[in-house]
């Protein structure tokens, strides 16, 4: 069966992360992606580690499926080509600071005039309009100006950034479904359309409840740890070999984790008989738990609260959950052969589609791979 | 002009935060959502706080725009009304436990018998396969086990969970993308499919180069608080007055911080020449940047640093992000009107599309509200 996106070519002007994750998903899904590289150096992350053989791992991950051609948009010839593949595009990602594509020539309102039906998906740190657009952004921006950076970690550290370059993920994801949905009107009306996603934006709209407890209730969320805000138990707890995540938010997993603890009477203290009191008197229960605890190694534990229903589970390191049978049977890694770094393994998609599954049909392209195919396309005209 | 998801049905038998986040995705965009809930009760979310007037923030911001339909999904009576809509759904989503709905003989399998076309997405914990499919799941297990936490916080704390539900989120996220995917797929073939994300393999997904540094190096990623793994300087730095995050990954953006630092002489000390130099040596960088730091408020600072082209940025909570200008003109805050809680104001949609932006048509359903309509309609057949 074709791929959902057969047929659709997407010319990728993006770099680093936000960009090429977005046509990553694009790409895995049978859309054609041509990456537009700065001739002989290419994006940055070619650069960066980790590195296998010499390879950016980094890289190979991100433009697995891609096409690669070196143009330089300045250059008159090199123009040429690029304003063909621009008339045969559906779909245009890109992500300089604002402003950087209009003072090539290559903003929205240009192309469009040449390719009525483009959609054309602008990603940056603070967006295409606001009062921060011009600024540069890394991740670690967004996440300060975002809010998430201020709700997580611990009350005696300062806030903290997620290991995850959160910003670029999130934005990627989101111009991931807006381009589809811009996509899907396209096939339906002919109409194709601009689409602007900031990185700040994306953070602020994952915050989730944490908005809510604001604008709801004015109350500013703090940083609480693992704990939950309200609900316990909901924490990390120390067994007698390594963590236990155990969460509970209402009753009825309450009374179970009290049953698999052999501890019922605790349904009956004052101090544990709702989630509220619980929140309140959390640190005691911390102590009783643990306490329980201390008779386990994490797995074991881990095994018992689960099979009475309860959620639990160890904290996995990344070599743990690479190596999981989970990642495995859920083909989260997927062993590529890249002509110079052998044989690797990257980051699968967790959208598993039962009919069309992904499908990476190329390792990532070495720098210009496909310069000759484009220009030998366009000089046949 | 016509939104780009008019005339598209979505059946939400989803609860909480995972699903309906995707629904609500799909509402924004144009999608006829109709919330599926259990009588008298409905989504648990309607009781979750924060509350004002008495109504549920939580549930308020993921609902906005949807339909609610009572239905007891074991009695005779309902279930036909409930095949009635199935038989005219385009998309229905799911996150009950993996099971529960083949139990309610509302599989895939069973449905699509019904209804060819259907895109029918799953939404899990650890997914419809796999060595944990059944158990249960709650954000912070996703967290715990996807990875994300084991490289989240300081080395001398324990793993951290991110202050929002990204297991939940991310999920969410590659639901909508796998959607509107499928969507695409049978608006050019005709042919439905079935779509399962679990949050676990939706966190490893976030991972990025993370992963990379594992298989590629073998390297374990650990904690490393606010720095970069490598780049230096990139961190959360002290002001005279608040923190200040500062962020460069190479060496022109070091030249143009230490220009505007007037310390140009670090360009030329051995412990500072290189990005690799910096990241060994960038506790004794931390201690000039933060002497020159001393004289200027986070703001003051921020500004002279991003004028120089340099990303830096205050942390904002919760409060000065939403009360933000940035967040105004982005309009990251949309007031809507709801009937008991009166005026509110719900986190909007990152993707700003330029000819068919999002709406939110109604504020969310009161339970059942729909009832009448969806049943008339049914009794009229």
């Amino acid at each position: 069966m074709k791929q959902p996106l057969e047929g659709i070519k997407v010319l990728d002007f993006s770099r680093v992360l936000a960009g090429p994750y977005c046509t990553m998903l694009l790409a895995d899904m049978g859309a054609e992606v041509i990456k537009i590289e700065r001739p002989e150096t290419g994006d940055d992350t070619r650069h960066f580690g980790p590195f296998q053989n010499g390879e950016s791992g980094y890289f190979m991950f991100l433009n697995r499926g891609k096409k690669s051609v070196e143009l330089n948009l300045k250059e008159a010839s090199d123009r040429e080509s690029l304003m063909a593949l621009i008339k045969e595009a559906d779909v245009i990602v890109e992500n300089f600071r604002p402003g950087v594509m209009k003072g090539l020539g290559l903003d929205y309102e240009t192309l469009k005039e040449v390719n009525e039906g483009l959609v054309y998906c602008s990603i940056s740190g603070f967006g295409q309009y606001g009062p921060y657009s011009k600024r540069p952004a890394y991740d670690i921006v967004a996440q300060a100006m975002g809010g998430i950076a201020s709700i997580t970690g611990y009350p005696d550290n300062p806030p903290t950034r997620s290991g995850a370059s959160l910003g670029d993920m999130s934005a990627a994801l989101y111009a991931a479904y807006g381009v589809m949905v811009a996509l899907f009107h396209r096939e339906r009306t002919g109409i194709g359309q601009e689409i602007d996603v900031a990185m700040v934006d994306s953070i602020f709209a994952l915050l989730e409840h944490n908005v809510m407890r604001y604008t709801s209730e004015g109350v500013t969320p703090e940083r609480v740890g693992n704990r939950h805000p309200i609900s316990a138990p909901f924490d990390v707890y120390e067994s007698k070999e390594g963590h236990v995540v155990i969460a509970t938010a209402n009753e009825s997993l309450f009374a179970r984790l009290c049953k698999v603890m052999d501890k019922e009477e605790l349904l009956e203290d004052a101090r544990f008989v709702t989630d509220i009191e619980r929140g309140k008197n959390e640190s005691e229960l911390k102590v009783i738990i643990e306490e329980w605890l201390s008779q386990y190694t994490a797995e074991e534990a881990v095994n018992l609260i689960n099979e009475a229903g309860v959620p639990s589970s160890t904290i996995l390191n990344i070599a743990e959950i690479s190596e999981s049978d989970h990642v495995k049977e859920r083909e989260m890694l997927l062993e590529i052969e890249h002509p110079i770094a052998g044989k690797t393994r990257i980051p699968g998609n967790p959208v598993k589609l039962s009919k069309t599954p992904i499908q990476v049909k190329s390792p990532s392209p070495a720098l210009g791979e496909h310069n000759d195919m484009i220009k030998q396309k366009f000089k046949a005209k």
